[in-house]
């Protein structure tokens, strides 16, 4: 069955998209930059909600927008917000840490992965800025530290060929790749050119 | 003295504010809709490095964008990131709640005032959007609940006028009016023709 997880901004949307059938959701704020973790508050109203209606949220997890590298205290803020996000029964968190060179940045994430015990993982579309002669190392490390999932929105000049690309390394190790950035019109006719059962990202859905 | 607080967006450029010579500074998410309430991982951060360099940190508390009139689960939303706030040791708080008509909305502005408790209290640009017949009124029930201080951007076909009736009305009430989004360029100028001595927003400072 094809399952399409709408990315949305705080809590606002969040009843439509469980009244539109969802049942699995991702929340963010400030997605004009891509994505920021929300508040305390939010994040626990919106687990409360998501859980009573039977539907799995996954958060975003960052500090600000943009994927350069992450610095001590951002690391700390997201170390600190993981921790919080455990505590309020959040399902999975989505994030990703890039070094200058555009590796996956393993220093930064190694204690993130620590925190984020108990959720599933999924690494950000900040995947999509790595080299694609470097993302099979990428994503054999990233399964390896116990990753479930990457999203991509693909490279644009031909998203199909670089998503058929990136899927075959991660099916060979059983990490899910995730289409992103996939408006309701495209859902049906990539999910099966890909053969993928999982698409996410803000349009989805029509909310 | 004249003091300009800067309202940044998470923690990227509270360093650099500090470094300018910010004595105070107001931190958001997502300026783009307004400002809303940061994760807690930046918040306890940004509370930090404030700190270490005598510098007064306020947040803005908005479960999202827009101002129209909050539901209880918004408003437990943003009572939990006050008490969230408080724990952390914040030193105000930047809130607004306007009903349908346009009216502060003193139903909802109750348990969070409350919850504020030991925090200045700043009543947000919302209060721009309260008709200038009603604006009295407003500013009596706000200095009778403990406000502090009021944020106006000024209507805009005639922003010094706006601001000084507002700021004759606050004045009676001992609430201080803080003229915001003014530009680096405005400030001098406009604390000089409406005398006052604190000066808000995104732009006060070149960062």
């Amino acid at each position: 069955m094809l399952l399409t997880e709408p990315l949305l901004e705080n809590y606002v949307q969040l009843p439509n998209a469980v009244a539109a059938g969802s049942k699995r959701v991702a929340l963010a704020d400030n997605l004009a930059v891509g994505g920021t973790t929300v508040s305390k508050g939010v994040m626990g109203e919106a687990v409360r909600y998501a859980h009573e209606h039977q539907v799995s949220i996954e958060l975003v997890i960052a500090p600000r927008g943009g994927v350069s590298p992450y610095n001590d205290v951002e690391i700390k803020m997201m170390e600190a917000d993981l921790l919080e996000a455990q505590q309020l029964g959040v399902d999975g968190v989505i994030l990703g840490a890039l070094t200058d060179q555009q590796q996956v940045d393993t220093e930064a994430l190694t204690p993130l992965i620590a925190a984020a015990g108990g959720m599933s993982l999924t690494f950000s579309t900040a995947f999509d800025q790595i080299r694609p002669q470097d993302r099979g190392t990428a994503i054999d490390w990233l399964a390896n530290q116990g990753f479930d999932r990457i999203w991509s929105a693909g490279n644009s000049t031909d998203r199909l060929a670089d998503w058929t690309a990136s899927k075959r390394l991660a099916d060979s190790v059983g990490l899910t790749l995730v289409p992103t950035d996939v408006t309701v019109a495209e859902v049906a006719k990539i999910s099966q050119q890909l053969d993928v059962h999982l698409i996410a990202g803000p349009a989805v859905i029509d909310l």
